[in-house]
């Protein structure tokens, strides 16, 4: 018997849920999205999903494509083995403690398995994109927070309560602002978009910009206040990822999320900047890169994951 | 056939080789010491080593005890597999490069095993201290530096080059300190023994203490300067805990090193401190505890390390 070879993958954002028929070589055969009802009770959510995963079997079925089983990313913490959020997310209203696992594969008659997010943009990432299938690799999310996803011998790594690799949430400042997690200066607090929209609102206190798009063009146009900004971002991330290096020691280093769009150059300081400031034994053979997929990393993340777990 | 039971670890310090058999279970049947010649060249350390372990070796055999591997623990960057020290240590004038494992093991005639030092404790406090055994363990020394060990899965984690879990050079100030290992604001920088006593000396400059118990004993008779340098180390420690409870989301962190010796309301103070600070799912059940084995943690953490080897 052959080995299962395609999966549909479900990533559950804060605006929409994107899913597609995914290939265990990292193949999108089929992809589609539809908004998030982000505020509605957790069943309208899990009954947009299980439409959504009909949908793709469907699609797949059609093409003589046999689905043999389902991957979901979800914001929060998931426990993997029964397949439950625990506890709530920050940009869900009703989205909390759902039995997600048992309630899609008692509908789907197949089996599913959910992780958080950021796990499986990591895992996608590692497996597909910029980590070319290296077996330890970190990436890091660059986005509302910092989202931190760890592959060690090529497993995810979660911890004992699937509450690891929170890289976020690692104090870089241990006098610093207090963080909504209840930390103290937490990486995100300095180094995400949301703190680099708030650092460049902060010097031009008469406008209020909405994206770091904004701060990179204008940083681009050689504004004073926009180099600023993009200068201690860089300076702060390379902190974060010069911990990551002295933590982890992985091969590859992924840094996704919206800012990273900036460009490779963004990537690059980072990286001429965090190598210095680790151990040496740590930086002999890494690769600190971009996010290659995209928004679709959570997606074949997922669907690689199920795949894994058959 | 039944499992090896008894090893031979030694524990290669700045100031004492100490050796002893251990058995699988974790007693100690016979212990002892050396000087460490820390200024000589590497062949005179490697046949103080020798020495230690063959008199191990024949006190273990005259009681009717079969040796099946020894462990060793070195300060230092340790390639398990080739059991060679990469690079250099900085207590050490000429231990550098040191093929360690072939060495020893064309002359003893037995399977050894070498680590680093930070690594073998963690072990032996997992195993057979303050872990109990736990298969998610994460361990910091607080001593001249702050030396890291991370157990996951029963086993010691080293990342892709032998490099990982560097706790003690974790940043937690983004603009701080340079630290000599090249980083910024360094968590032993602000949190180390060294640390603990620069800073008192600097509130003291008339005095120049040199160790941490000093301070605690005024501590304890309520000086101010004392009380100052103590509460910022609980809290700066604490800021570190909270960042691994994060990152590992281990089901114990032991505390260890000679500034742990302050006794247990020293952990429970930073452990107080560390819980509000980190997510709550990393800390649903999680033990923070002293290190209960001393500086009997690395020779038992080597042994059996070794006969986990076999």
């Amino acid at each position: 018997m052959s080995a299962p070879q395609y999966a549909v993958g479900l990533d559950l954002g804060g605006t929409a849920i994107k899913y597609g028929i995914c290939s265990a070589k990292g193949e999108i055969l089929h992809e589609s999205q539809c908004p998030t009802q982000a505020d509605q009770p957790a069943e309208v959510i899990l009954n947009d999903l299980l439409t959504a995963a009909r949908e793709a079997i469907d699609i797949a079925q059609k093409n003589g494509t046999a689905i043999s089983a389902i991957g979901m990313g979800t914001p929060g913490s998931v426990n993997v083995e029964s397949g439950t959020l625990m506890g709530n997310t920050p940009n869900f209203k009703l989205w909390k403690n759902v039995k997600i696992k048992p309630w899609l594969e008692s509908r789907l008659n197949l089996p599913v398995w959910i992780d958080n997010d950021a796990n499986m943009m990591a895992f996608g990432e590692a497996r597909y994109g910029a980590g070319d299938g290296a077996s330890n690799v970190a990436c890091i999310t660059l986005g509302t927070g910092i989202g931190g996803g760890i592959v060690i011998d090529n497993k995810l790594f979660r911890g004992s309560n699937y509450a690891g690799s929170e890289l976020g949430h690692m104090s870089i400042r241990y006098d610093g602002i207090r963080c909504r997690c209840g930390g103290i200066g937490c990486w995100e607090m300095y180094a995400s978009a949301t703190a680099m929209i708030e650092n460049y609102n902060r010097l031009k206190p008469n406008e209020k910009i909405e994206s770091t798009i904004t701060i990179f063009e204008r940083y681009n146009a050689g504004e004073a206040e926009a180099t600023q900004v993009i200068d201690e971002e860089i300076q702060i991330v390379s902190i974060g990822v010069a911990n990551m290096l002295n933590i982890f020691n992985p091969q590859v280093i992924i840094i996704g999320g919206g800012v990273s769009e900036a460009g490779d150059w963004f990537v690059a300081a980072i990286a001429e900047k965090a190598l210095p400031l680790a151990m040496a034994s740590a930086t002999a053979n890494v690769r600190i890169v971009r996010a290659r997929l995209g928004n679709k990393a959570g997606l074949l993340g997922a669907a690689a994951f199920a795949l894994s777990r058959l």
